[in-house]
């Protein structure tokens, strides 16, 4: 873990997004041709990548009933348990997350905007040697809440054409059934465009790598998208009384997600650095993980001192962490100096993972300092809005000249028109 | 005006689909070498671009108080008073839309959402030969009701060097005085890179040409955008009892907007089509524009003819309009069944002017079917969400057996560790 200055921090951080966007560049030119392919080619293109990109030669993309009963029975009962008391805790999180029309009303007008759930919603999921059931709880329980009718949920398969059964299970315990076996870039193709066997969604969301990032981009417009996710963030202020062994777990716990997370410390105290680093050394030796851990700890592992928890909060409100941990005294009273921050843990006994599965807030958030402008993953992700209006003919009457008026300092004289004919008998 | 079936109609909007495509990636490629521009040269790319493409030499960027004051003077005093009107409308119907934190808690657990303005926010505003001061109105309103601090507004300018004075009273009215003369994909990158006299901002909203309109999906990921915006759209249903003189003339009111702009009339009345097309002819025939309103008529125009009121909002809905305007009885019964459309125009006396200039609702529209997905611009695009969460060390002791198990499934043992140190004595 390196100490730095935030002049350090913020130079390395432009130079990652420089070559973030070098890097962007060059997978959105090395997808655009499978994007024509799936327009093209429709299924074909689809089998085809999946054999080159995932290493097996599929007979059919859609997973069976079969499928989903033999995935009950290789994963233990207790397990499913697990699952369900976590999809309740989701479930009683977001409920208040759904909001209510409303409306302006007197005997002359009548304007409102009214609620309706997105029809259609792609769902990807990572697979390969990944296995995200949390990802399919967090990202379907949002769309079942807002009422969408159709979920349809897409993840790589294995080499031996399987997807992990605990994702199958999640998503058989929240009656997702029309689940297909595709991934990558060739997954959000396919789920914007539609092929002959997977018709076209109106949005898609989920996590994925860069692959999976770029064609979103690539697709938004013709297609929603929840957001652009980048590589997994935590920053933890603490204070002098923070217990350096849970401080050394949870840096590590973002570190092992991939090898671009970004951990970050942000103190008060000399010392508190020091016990860190110490606990980080005894963690990684003792790790399942010890070769990539301590790779990423002299990578990817920033620490800041400071001089007061107000100039911590005013620094990591400029970073915009995904995951923000403060382990400091009575953290409750910070929370409203908080800016920008996907998710919050407060206190020495609410680390990431507690988050992550089970609390019930959402673990889709954003990162790369998108938290600046963007949500958690919500139910109102799978709502749009519509306003509607109604004028009486006295109503528009009265009004008439002024929206003449204004139609007119536009030049928009048909627009200024429109009311004419409806206000002027003689024609 | 096309009296067409909904597979030619289905057929004509995939051509234009597939046109679209093609041209977004021709433009995508023509900005690019822009963008680096901006980031590289700053302000002398800026004041570059300003001569290229909008034929004049700036020797500030910025708009002073001077131009603002002179704006005033140049304007009916009469027009500033409709715009407070409109100002007071818009305020009352957004208002609403302004959301409440919630959290759940008990004695071991504490979670919730809360909420923040987006610190700074891009606003962009077409000039040239167009003024759209309602825009300015439709976009930051939303944003002051949400409570962002900083608002920042572009807006190319005309070949003298300014800002159309109904643009600049509409801000200075909503107290926005950094205002900056650039416009095109330029402003965008500007907003996004930041220069030394722009700083950057968190997001950009606001309606464009096709150059910043693909800017806006270039930046998407660096910076918040509130949506792609295409050409304008309008879709009347109407019944046999409609007045043909209306649906006329609001089928040309969308028409003027510009050459791509779609106008649909549905109706179950061969003869409400036949009197419609006359109508068109008679004022197309009148109007100041007649020439571009009678190409628009024939190439953008399209009618069907359907057996059903039901059948009618099943084509709409599946065309997913910007605008819908329902010319029929009752028509609040039919709210229910509308599934997709911005927004939408009630009974005879409410023409779509109604809506883009004064009774409060936002004429920030999804455009192209994207309000399959989309939501009407509103205080909720200005504001986002953050989640936090609290559990006492009894809640974390009595939960790690489910949450390790959980974290173990997905193979994240690090995750499951940062549990363990907090849950075992002996270490």
């Amino acid at each position: 873990m390196k100490t730095i200055l935030y002049s350090e921090y913020t130079e390395f951080s432009e130079q990652k997004l420089n070559k973030n966007r070098l890097l962007s560049q060059q997978i959105l030119n090395e997808i655009k041709p499978i994007a024509n392919d799936i327009i093209n080619f429709g299924d074909d293109a689809l089998y085809k990548y999946t054999k080159k990109f995932d290493n097996v030669s599929l007979d059919n993309l859609k997973v069976t009933k079969e499928e989903i009963e033999r995935a009950y029975s290789s994963i233990d009962s207790q397990l499913v348990n697990i699952f369900k008391q976590a999809i309740d805790n989701i479930y009683a999180f977001h409920k208040p997350q759904l909001q209510k029309d409303y409306f302006l009303e007197n005997k002359d007008f009548y304007l409102g905007q009214t609620y309706r759930a997105i029809e259609r919603v792609g769902l990807y999921i990572p697979g390969g040697t990944a296995k995200y059931p949390s990802s399919v709880l967090m990202n379907a329980i949002p769309a079942k809440i807002a009422g969408v009718k159709e979920i349809v949920l897409v993840c790589p398969p294995n080499s031996n054409g399987e997807i992990d059964p605990n994702v199958l299970v999640a998503a058989d315990l929240l009656n997702i059934n029309e689940i297909y076996k595709i991934g990558g870039s060739q997954a959000i193709f396919a789920l914007t465009y539609g092929t002959k066997s997977i018709r076209k969604v109106n949005k898609i969301v989920g996590p994925g790598n860069i692959y999976v990032s770029m064609a979103k981009k690539l697709v938004y417009g013709e297609v929603g998208i929840d957001m652009i996710a980048g590589p997994s963030e935590i920053l933890i202020i603490a204070d002098e009384k923070a217990n350096p062994k849970y401080i050394a777990a949870d840096l590590l716990s973002q570190a092992e997600h991939d090898i671009n997370a970004c951990c970050i410390l942000i103190t008060t105290s000399n010392e508190i650095i020091k016990l860190v680093k110490d606990e980080l050394n005894k963690q990684i030796d003792k790790s399942k993980r010890k070769n990539i851990l301590s790779v990423q700890s002299t990578s990817n592992m920033f620490c800041f001192l400071t001089n007061s928890i107000e100039e911590s909060i005013t620094l990591s409100n400029d970073i915009a962490p995904e995951h923000l941990e403060l382990m400091i005294e009575n953290p409750k009273v910070y929370l409203s100096k908080i800016q920008n921050a996907g998710s919050i843990f407060l206190g020495e006994y609410t680390p990431e993972p507690v988050g992550d599965y089970w609390a019930g807030t959402n673990h889709t958030l954003p990162t790369s300092g998108a938290s600046k402008y963007q949500s958690p993953l919500g139910v109102y992700d799978f709502i749009k809005k519509m306003s509607y209006l109604e004028y009486s003919k006295e109503k528009l009457e009265k009004e008439s000249s002024s929206i003449i008026e204004f139609a007119n300092a536009e030049t928009l004289f048909a627009h200024a028109n429109a009311i004419k004919v409806r206000c002027t008998q003689d024609e």
